[in-house]
């Protein structure tokens, strides 16, 4: 699997009385840039609904006019479901300012859980192992 | 500490592709629904930020012209951060169709983490002692 | 009949060019607010529609960062129509800094006004018999 | 004074969920649409602001696509008061489908009332007559 | 055939963050004023799908508070296309702070293009020769 | 210079009254990425406005539900200027189905312009090289 980024800039908008990212738009970001990965990858958005967001850290305040990128790419396969990690840098900075966990099922038309087929290669980098860990701890 | 409840309407503007809430407008309420309550209770919104979402849960699609109840409550107060469960209900029903938890910290004009000198009361109910040891579950 | 109320923050979104709420905003949210009201005593939002805004008294600035709640309760019932009465609060203010009455009918799937059936007790105290007053003028 | 008008399109986010022109938007519209017509009157849009809605109808419904046309037009004038008349059409019909009338104010940067200046001519026609009457009943 | 205008007021919402008018909400109140022009035009909006944008020229910066005027009118008819300019004035101002050129073409329910059928005047002021021959420049 | 790319899901509030992405919307993401793009080349967002849009092409209809990526890169610099490419594909399909060139300026605090010192590499490839061309011609 691989990352997939969407890059947003924050308007007026999109602020809190802080004047800084309101963390709900922000959310609505995240979920949104997560969907779009695991669309990308299932290849049929329709079957694709979002279970469970595990978590969402809010580690420095982002502010007006700032560019982030969001990426997102999934780092564990159940039978029915598919959890991503998402992260979030601003500007030229590699530092992780927001990330966090969801995880989509995959439903027929009726709403009923059904296969989706995808596989994962084994992680082979560092950073891959400790977030496959890290999702397979929520999905107990 | 009590429940704050915000009534919300489903209109088209809020739907995904599916035709249903789009979990990330959910995700952003849910956050805003949060965010009015520790305010309620500290008085200064300004000094609240939101750190994390420690998760939300997406039980049921909810469609347009649906009439929903976000209701949140402090559950657990640490000396600067403040843990918030928020649910949500649709229609005439009780059944809870989304839910989580989010914690926010209070902080000075610079940033810096304060003590927001709020006392709960010992939970008294048995849901009360059940959000509770999930929120201190989370903040381990 | 009783109050419904919601909680909104205000945000940088929501404002004029003065920095406070912009007077077409909190209509909007005022008509939503009183929709929901219905809706919840009706019981069927798919047959409301709402004919007439009696009057919106903008008595006060709202700025940004301020959490108001907007409460509503219908207040007269007709054989086909509902008239209800809103009324904005800020903070822990209960001063009533933005009110207002609005008048839904009940239609059928063709438009076609229908009887809603709901009854309303006989208004008991002062506040009540005031704003039933109000509402039968506005209904000649 | 004269009408000034703005063309509005209808659009998917704009619709409850009946399908049709969701009142709290339309109301939205109106608001501004006069806003935008004392604006042009008294040319310092910063010392206006809203005070009172005295009523909007609505008399029909508005779709998706449909082409709406807003007019309003300054119809009376007190020291330190302006009231408005808005009216809606759509396509190429002349049928006044939504209307209104919203008082004004005129108010320094403290937010205390001062005079506007503004003359109006007597009313010539039946129809400014009529809505002069109007207006002037609501503000006794 | 004539010009047919919607004002606009800059509000908070709009802003990049230089605190002017958002170049894209610019583009996306202009295409829809054009849309609206040639909608009120051939009457059936259903037809009209939006080809091309020639050109749109941002001249200077557009504020907080701001009312614009945009204006656009019919300048060139093809078969199934249609050409149109519009301009946006700010203020009492005459001077054109945006302007440009788009291109619509009229389809049928399949997306097949079809003759529209409207006619144009010659044009008889310099102004109009002058939009006609930019139009035409950029249909070859 | 390299492709900067940002995906976007398309919902119910981005749709015209056909059910395909409104053009106006199309438009306010296109102008939005290729700011962003100067902006992650040039560092100083602050010091950026939108001058021109030189064209935009829409050749296919975009529907709700699909996932669209809109990539755009700087193709010609002038000492002031920078003018950049942008394209849209959708799904999987390299089909490029919306694509046109915007010209940004460099200014300073008081809106006057500067030089922007980017430099660009001769272009390589014959796309690179046929982009160039295009710019240019509008340069001119």
């Amino acid at each position: 699997m691989k990352y997939y980024g969407t890059y947003r800039l924050v308007k007026s908008e999109d602020l809190n009385h802080h004047g800084t990212l309101f963390a709900g738009r922000m959310s609505e970001w995240f979920v949104e840039s997560c969907f779009i990965t695991v669309a990308k990858e299932y290849k049929h958005p329709e079957n694709l609904v979002c279970r469970k967001v595990h978590e969402i850290n809010f580690n420095e305040p982002i502010r007006k006019g700032n560019i982030i990128n969001i990426e997102s790419k999934i780092v564990y396969t159940g039978k029915t479901s598919l959890t991503v990690y998402g992260k979030v840098t601003k500007g030229d900075s590699d530092k992780v300012i927001v990330d966090g966990f969801l995880t989509f099922v995959c439903v027929d038309e009726h709403g009923v859980k059904m296969p989706h087929n995808l596989k994962m290669d084994e992680p082979s980098t560092e950073e891959d192992i400790r977030l496959l860990n890290i999702a397979k701890s929520f999905r107990k």
